[in-house]
């Protein structure tokens, strides 16, 4: 069966695409703990980031670092900071936050609830950077 | 002024070392959330992770892989999760950590307090894989 992030992919489930080329996907994520919180993740479906190819491994960090610069162009923000923790959909993926301090990206922190309205306000100037 | 990370490439400060090539350093973590969570760097000093040139950073994202599938053998875990935070060190570093639950890689716990035998017994242990 397809990840959920196979989906995301195949335009099965909606989702908010900032960036993506032939190879790589970015899209917010919808539980996020800041507002840019974004999941970047290869489109062939490997279970964690380590079993990734060093090929498609290298293009996948090369690329999260673009979307990085505009996440941290989109917000005012220190850092964006990086995670792969991958003990819950088997799909390899790295979460970009935009940081200010070490507490902004800690997973036991309550998600923030957004609005439709303000997601597609997030994805918008995302992809405007 | 060189980084705390430079000296220790330069073996002005000690470290326990647990792989090395031309371009990049791993090393255990003085204040580590598990056993075996390690540092991994880029000899070249650059303050943040999506500074790195493409090049060094695809580099460097596959020398990890390698480090962290030595860790996983030497430890028992679910994963080896990795992050970048860059709030304290100005020289771009990864951590990988074992985990085998989420909230084993929250920065805001507890760190370890081990002794340099323990530290020693870390570093033979992944070194041997």
């Amino acid at each position: 069966m397809s990840s959920i992030f196979t989906k995301i992919i195949n335009r099965e489930i909606p989702a908010y695409i900032v960036a993506e080329d032939d190879n790589y996907l970015a899209f917010l994520d919808v539980s996020p703990l800041q507002k840019g919180h974004t999941l970047v993740i290869p489109k062939n479906e490997t279970d964690f980031i380590f079993d990734v190819n060093d090929d498609e491994l290298s293009g996948l960090i090369v690329f999260a670092k673009q979307v990085a610069k505009k996440i941290n162009a989109a917000f005012e923000c220190n850092r964006v900071g990086m995670t792969v923790i991958g003990l819950e959909v088997p799909h390899a993926h790295i979460h970009l936050i935009p940081i200010n301090k070490m507490e902004d990206m800690m997973f036991n922190s309550p998600k923030l609830m957004l609005t439709k309205e303000v997601f597609l306000e997030i994805q918008t100037k995302i992809v405007n950077q």
